[in-house]
């Protein structure tokens, strides 16, 4: 990195990410005080910042850089995603050790931008900082119709619950890339159609992401009014040959289900379960993707059906995920 | 931080900032995936993202926490100032140490939370994370008229060249702290309203915010079109008692002025002169604000009337700000 200087690297992730400028709502991208970006009449802005730390949330040793870049996008798109938004644009806060070799940043750069490039959501702006570890903040930024965010105090007791796709894939590939020494390569898809679909069905609808497990988001969904669940746990959607593979790696499938994190599925509560069940059939045919019906929301507080568990940080075992 | 946990702090900053969320703006604060935002007919959104790291950008040593917090904020809010945006919010993702003692955290994250009220930017998002060192990056969003913004490459040869305020205040105010062995409390204003008051003068306007060092920053000014400036030096605008307090604090008055970097001043191109600088004089008397004319742009590349200097990460001397 030494060699390489601040305003080199701006300039290599300017060059990444220059064709992207040209973007419909971006007006000024890299190089001024700020980026500028123009969303539709009628449409709010939706911002998330999420963090990537090296070894905590990723390790130069364990996993390949373009999918350390490509993640830490998606862990914010995810977060567009889970509101029903479309990507307006993305900055980045870099802080990079001066002895980092310059190949590992510059892969995980072109996973990040390579991510940018193809969710629609252009790199157009950022800051670069010296530290003692590898970081990348990333904000995204979205937009939704006025009043159609899905938001997470929409659920209601009676509510049906809902998965997308199939749990516990990132947590079997980082023990499988552990075990096996070689990096890992596994990089989750940001929901970003089935959120905007959901924001659109016609039917209330509450939203999160799973970032941290299961356990632990449906408890934030279920948070702002106190409700509880009811889950069933053999609904809760696995990919194939999911219980040979958690054997092999010496995973237990039903942890691995609930509390495995970075999914990056979207859990959602679906008011008027009748109509919303057949306008969810043709949504899951029209994206080719899995919507799982996994339980209900209750009145009676605390979740049922799942054995606990959910990333926390700073817990007194240490600052690694536990899976 | 490890007795008080991710959510516990989560907690505790949503609560310093709750008031904040019923700001005019603000559909949807801390609490669901992403924060809602709602600019008004015909602005364009305006993004910046800026970090403060430990030991990089400030130290617990030799920094007030309050002041931490504040000026953190205050290097993204200069931004928007210098765009000719009205804020909107901010998001904050925040890496911390187990081992950060609480009370630090709470008195920077005071001052960043008092700031943001204080510049109406509320605090509407953000992210926490373990690390190796405490860094505090922000994201501010902001709007402004379509076609209005304060753009760098709108600079031409004749351009008058004028700053806001003072300069080298931050650097005389860290060189006193240093030697005194008494924490730095010393935050310096960011312009938002001077940069409104440029962005509608009717008269063309190059701006950017004065972060790294008036060297630094005029050579980013004028990048975009090959230009060069003239420069007077005498002119550059210093605080009261600015020769003696240098010759105190062992500095030179004239690299503290050209290279002291954080004063966030704006630094500013006036196409038209003549009809700009009779604008200019009621608008300082308006805002009780020094706007002084220190040079002036040229076809002839390079900076003439300045030593050089300004902030530079990962060179060869080390980590730190130069001096």
């Amino acid at each position: 990195m030494r060699e390489l200087g601040e305003f080199g690297l701006i300039e290599r992730i300017a060059a990444l990410s220059r064709q992207q400028q040209s973007a419909r709502g971006v007006v000024l991208g890299i190089g001024d005080d700020a980026a500028l970006l123009r969303p539709r009449a009628g449409e709010d802005i939706v911002v998330s910042t999420d963090c990537s730390v090296e070894d905590v949330h990723f390790s130069w040793r364990h996993d390949a850089a373009a999918a350390i870049g490509r993640r830490a996008l998606v862990a914010s798109l995810s977060d567009l995603a889970a509101m029903g938004a479309r990507p307006l644009g993305c900055t980045l806060a870099l802080a990079v050790p001066a002895e980092l070799e310059v190949r590992r940043l510059d892969g995980a750069l072109r996973g990040l931008v390579r991510e940018a490039g193809e969710r629609g959501c252009p790199l157009v702006g950022g800051n670069i900082s010296a530290a003692r570890e590898t970081s990348f903040t990333l904000t995204v930024l979205g937009s939704v119709a006025r009043g159609r965010a899905l938001r997470r105090d929409a659920a209601r007791v009676g509510d049906a619950l809902f998965v997308t796709g199939a749990l516990g894939r990132s947590a079997l590939a980082r023990r499988r890339a552990q075990r096996s020494g070689r990096p890992g390569r596994f990089v989750p898809e940001p929901r970003l159609e089935a959120g905007r679909a959901l924001s659109r069905l016609g039917v209330r609808v509450a939203c999160i992401d799973l970032s941290d497990g299961l356990a632990a988001d449906l408890r934030h969904l279920l948070a702002p009014r106190g409700l509880g669940a009811d889950l069933e746990s053999e609904a809760l959607p696995r990919p194939r040959g999911f219980e040979s593979a958690c054997a092999a790696a010496g995973l237990d499938p039903l942890k691995t289900l609930s509390a495995g994190g970075e999914d990056y599925e979207l859990l959602f509560a679906l008011g008027d379960p009748w109509a919303g069940t057949r306008r969810l059939a043709e949504l899951s045919k029209r994206l080719g993707l899995a919507l799982s019906r996994i339980g209900r929301v209750s009145a009676v507080p605390g979740i049922r059906g799942l054995p606990g568990g959910g990333w926390r940080h700073f817990a007194a075992t240490g600052r690694r995920r536990k899976t």
